[in-house]
């Protein structure tokens, strides 16, 4: 599990053949990100995310005529690819040329940038949101990894391989330096930032968004409680201190997975946040 | 992140098919264990393994007319399907078909058990290998998952989520019961058992080597360097207190993954075991 570096140089070279469009263009985080507990990493934290609320959202961006960066964490959900069956999977596979088609009509659209550690995450979000601020409204990012809150500095990581056979393990971990508040503060300024809270205690959701809305001034912040984040989320808009809750089961197209509601709305508030700088 | 429990009875009646068969049967371990570090799991350490070694080595015990059960980290790599490209790789798929059919020619010899957390692991290697009792000399343990050393017991686990926010976390993890000794002492004590072991200090593997045959009583055991795992690995025979270096790079079949070489190695020893019952 080495670290990995974003090649600038590739994100660059497709950024600029987007330069003169006027379509809008997202950033999406997704999948857990790992705190290494060895230099030479045997161990690992990691956050449980599969990355298919991530994988979800792009193909539904795609579909929105967006441009869409995908910061994905190495081996979780790909878009598409999430529907393709694995050879020991019995059921159907009638459906995978329908997805295999999709992918070929937006594959010009999208790029595909892989990260591991919290560290690669950190250093290639500032990055990323760099590289997006000469596209000033029209760019949103949309912060769907689940990014660790507690990591090891490089500095007192140990080079080996942790011994088995002791008695007890104490692991002190610091918080990780939290960069969400940059974005707005300092990255990409004009951008129209969304962020997710997950958590697993339904008294404490709301009460959580608020103070992360507080703190990073996001545009807007979607809470999702672990249990029932595949088909309920509450989205809290900050400027207008208003909820909205999205139920799947409650909508009228019901057989559509609920990222498709998400980007539908997001896509809404941001044409309404572009033609508001206008 | 769940627990799984395995179901017993489709293990039970995948043995059946096969308690007159002459045939050798080899139960893989393999992929990473997981420990929780809270009851509804958000956050959990992790072990780096993607389970390729597992996955190629099914496929060998296969090609050698072993019954295979093969006990994975769900989502860690599968054998066959980890030759089939994802719809963003754009090299070569030509070859595909090839594995296809290796999977559909010994499809019948080789049952999928899923596992994620090391309680999970424990649990199902005591109750695989008592299931595979009856087979007696005829039973390999091939344990090449890479099993947590520390875990948090069930009854010191916070229900929700760790908060973020505190200026330091500290986690204190407790030793994993060891049940590799279990297995020759106790669950299948005439299965032929081989064990890896992973360091990333050259210095002590062959020392660490020793130390855990002679607490756990393995027949073989195999150590591997993290980063030379690929061409490379010393092999240990605990009775003729033999070693064996296989370095992929220096044979005569260089083009085969080490797995290849492992495997057959292996079931040259298998033999012979069996022989020498008789």
């Amino acid at each position: 599990m080495a670290s990995m570096k974003i090649d600038l140089e590739l994100v660059q070279a497709f950024l600029t053949k987007f330069q003169t469009t006027d379509r809008s263009i997202v950033l999406v985080t997704s999948g857990g990100t790992t705190v290494p507990l060895e230099k030479n990493t045997v161990r690992f934290i990691d956050n449980f995310s599969t990355g298919q609320r991530g994988a979800a959202s792009v193909e539904y961006f795609l579909e929105q005529n967006y441009i869409v960066l995908f910061f994905y964490r190495l081996s979780s959900t790909l878009p598409y690819q999430r529907h393709i069956k694995n050879i020991f999977d019995e059921s159907s596979q009638s459906n995978q040329n329908v997805y295999l088609d999709q992918y070929h009509k937006h594959q010009r659209s999208l790029l595909l940038i892989p990260f591991q550690t919290v560290a690669d995450y950190l250093a290639g979000l500032q990055q990323l949101c760099c590289l997006l601020k000469p596209f000033g409204r029209s760019a949103l990012i949309y912060a769907c990894a689940a990014v660790s809150d507690y990591y090891i500095p490089d500095d007192e990581l140990t080079e080996h391989k942790i011994p088995s056979g002791q008695n007890e393990l104490i692991i002190r971990l610091k918080p990780v330096p939290k960069l969400l508040g940059a974005i707005k503060g300092e990255y990409a300024p004009n951008a129209f930032v969304i962020s997710f809270k997950l958590e697993t205690d339904e008294k404490i959701l709301g009460e959580k968004c608020l103070q992360s809305a507080e703190k990073y001034n996001q545009d807007i912040i979607i809470g999702n409680m672990l249990k029932t984040r595949t088909h309920q989320v509450q989205i809290f808009e900050r400027m207008k201190k208003q909820w909205t809750t999205i139920n799947r089961l409650q909508s009228n197209s019901e057989e559509k997975e609920i990222e498709y509601h998400i980007i539908e709305f997001l896509c809404n508030k941001h044409r309404i946040y572009q033609i508001n700088d206008k």
